[in-house]
């Protein structure tokens, strides 16, 4: 099987080397020679972290997924301008794709997919969630029995790492995220991670997979972790809560929830101990129940791992055009979050007056909204206090008219932090 | 695709509810109608889980293996006398099979796969290993471009149970085996699951599959959880560690370990916190590093979701008969586990007299095992003390040398307790 490969960089220097590590192994199992040919590169001198002594270098990125021997274009460039070109261009010209690309695919998977099959080529993308956990494999095949009913990742390392950093060092939210960026977790502009919007590509890839419908990139709702604060993280543990940064995909009903935010989750489940930069994500399934799949989110390896995965897939499937099990797709329309049913952990600051609680928890009972959990606490030198609550299960919009209600009182003191709090097993 | 079951109990009733519920989807989306057409059964006027009326039911299993329209055999009965003979037959008929016998492929699977790959059927046993989690899929599959280095799994579902509720409730193994029999987790005769023969024949098939070797039950070090107190559990908690009993199955040098054991493990790893009767597989691989897959281990529709997955792998790929990517296979010898490195959790009863830590520790130093941790307690109304102790990582023979040495002792007063503490992250 010829291989071309567009990028040599991180990811496309591991494909390389784990290949030669273990080519050898995978061509005594599959019966397959893997060779990757020709290589794409932006600049032929630059040093490698590969060996590329049996591999043509190109500038030009079109000589590789023109090649008339190549077999297979490994897309490892990243972006969604000129790497939509070469993969449309790959895919015509019959060769399966395999990418890492989670904004690619999120973006302008639907297209790329209606084009393969009309092609008869497959393209697959394992390395663009998740890393090395081959989950999208797990929810195609492993599960492919059950109905998915929900599923619920640990899918940003970089969230993840800054999240583990400030509960188990105390440490607040600015200060981890310059660590981070300094160890190459975070890029110098942290948007894209912290923002959640990295999440919400791979939350996109992975509903899509679990429940066979198009790719709704655009509708998932997307909440970042940089107004988590150290209090919040402190006071979830005192309730026996960990603060994880999760993508959650739901089934309800005839639609979906796709939502991406800080939660609350018990420190009994097993998600809640996925630490540092590790991912995660947990399935549940109408047969097999809960299942969860945990492993490394990025590193060079890691990635060539599923993308090399993905690869052997298509020699032991070369000949079938079934793109991921998509025959025919679900259409189950993506709920508005805003209207959801969730517990919730809420945050207030108040004036230290009398009757104070009373009247707080007058307003919730206004609004029908059960206590579960109160602490009153530190009553600063303005006379303020702070004041956290976890509610039963109710109405988003309920929860909205008592922050509302709350921010509009005399005692209110500052804006009302609120986080969902899920029970996931 | 035209099926037939043998047996219809907990997992072939959980096979045919799960079709029922889910068939019309996984039609949509393989384009492969799956008909289960016969099923053999011990009595024909028994009350059944699921709905057969669309099934004719035989009292003759060899009916279902010589029948002309069956694609594909389900062998759900176990045991492996008769059981062995019908798996022969149907693939000798040309037909595939699955089974979820763990016992029949840790005892013939070298012959049955030898048969299978013969007859270009396939021959597939997802379900034979922890329930309902994809971890052979996941080996064969998502772990394809890794050399496995190791894997321990928590693949007894009844013993984890039974460690579980000692530690979380301070019961002893007695009294919670005694309600694991009382809930059907545990057999009459709880030997099969607490000695480890379950867990060594699931071991066996993992690291077949891990390592790309014949299978080598017969080879496993097995050793039950009967001799854990609640002290030892208690000793762990106390120096941060909860106790699993793990399938370990390591590469090292030309040779892999096989064993099946009690082990310390540190409550920072994710495993250590796989509770009741979860299952849980962690495996470390070259490309991917640490990954871990968790679920059910067993109940009707868990383990048919595995079951259902092996059929619809038939369906993706009908024409291929390579049987779990064995082109050919590794020679791995298995390591005597007399003579392997770990380190060691210690608990010795020791008269309370002058001096005695100074001998303990002198024979220790003796054998070159230095101490890592060591806690002294419970003075009890013999005047003797409890010691425990962790070592740093040593060869086991010199722990056996100690035991000998200190049990040889005048203060000695009981039989010394040791159990493997493993790091697995």
């Amino acid at each position: 099987m010829k291989v071309g490969i567009l990028g040599l960089g991180t990811v496309g220097g591991g494909v390389v080397n784990v290949l030669k590590k273990n080519g050898a192994s995978i061509e005594r199992r599959t019966g397959v020679n893997i060779q990757v040919i020709l290589a794409a590169v932006r600049d032929i001198k630059q040093d490698r972290i590969c060996d590329t002594s049996n591999i043509k270098l190109t500038e030009d990125p079109f000589e590789v997924v023109n090649h008339p021997e190549i077999d297979v274009v490994l897309e490892l460039i990243g972006g969604t301008g000129l790497t939509k070109k070469l993969v449309e261009t790959a895919i015509k010209n019959g060769k399966h794709v395999i990418t890492a690309n989670k904004a690619l695919i999120a973006k302008h998977g639907n297209k790329l997919i209606q084009s393969a099959n009309k092609n008869k080529v497959r393209l697959l993308f394992e390395a663009s969630v998740a890393g090395g956990i081959p989950i999208i494999k797990s929810l195609e095949q492993g599960l492919s029995a059950n109905k998915i009913e929900s599923l619920a990742g640990i899918i940003n390392g970089t969230g993840n790492f800054i999240l583990t950093e400030m509960k188990e060092k105390n440490r607040d939210f600015d200060d981890v995220l310059k660590e981070a960026q300094s160890l190459g977790y975070a890029e110098a502009d942290p948007t894209f991670d912290v923002e959640g919007i990295d999440a919400a590509q791979k939350l996109a890839i992975l509903a899509a997979i679990a429940f066979g419908t198009e790719l709704q990139f655009d509708k998932v709702f997307t909440k970042g972790i940089s107004n988590i604060t150290t209090e919040d993280i402190n006071y979830a543990t005192e309730l026996g809560y960990t603060i994880k940064h999760l993508g959650i995909a739901k089934r309800v009903g005839n639609g979906i929830e796709l939502r991406v935010h800080p939660t609350l989750i018990s420190n009994e489940e097993l998600i809640a101990n996925v630490n540092g930069v590790m991912n995660a994500v947990l399935v549940k399934g109408d047969a097999l129940g809960t299942s969860l799949y945990y492993g490394a989110g990025a590193g060079e390896e890691a990635t060539a791992s599923s993308v090399i995965a993905d690869l052997i897939d298509i020699i032991n499937n070369q000949t079938s055009n079934h793109i991921l099990g998509w025959k025919s797709q679900e259409k189950l329309t993506v709920i508005d979050t805003e209207s959801i049913d969730s517990e919730f952990y809420l945050r207030l600051l108040v004036s230290n007056m009398k009757g104070v609680l009373a009247k707080i928890t007058g307003i919730f009972h206004q609004y029908n909204v059960s206590i579960e959990e109160l602490i009153q606490k530190q009553i600063d030198e303005n006379n303020n206090a702070h004041i956290v609550i976890i509610t039963n299960k109710v109405n988003t919009k309920d929860i909205m008219g008592i922050k509302a209600a709350i921010e509009a009182s005399e005692f209110n003191q500052d804006n009302m932090q609120i986080i969902h709090v899920e029970s996931l097993d």
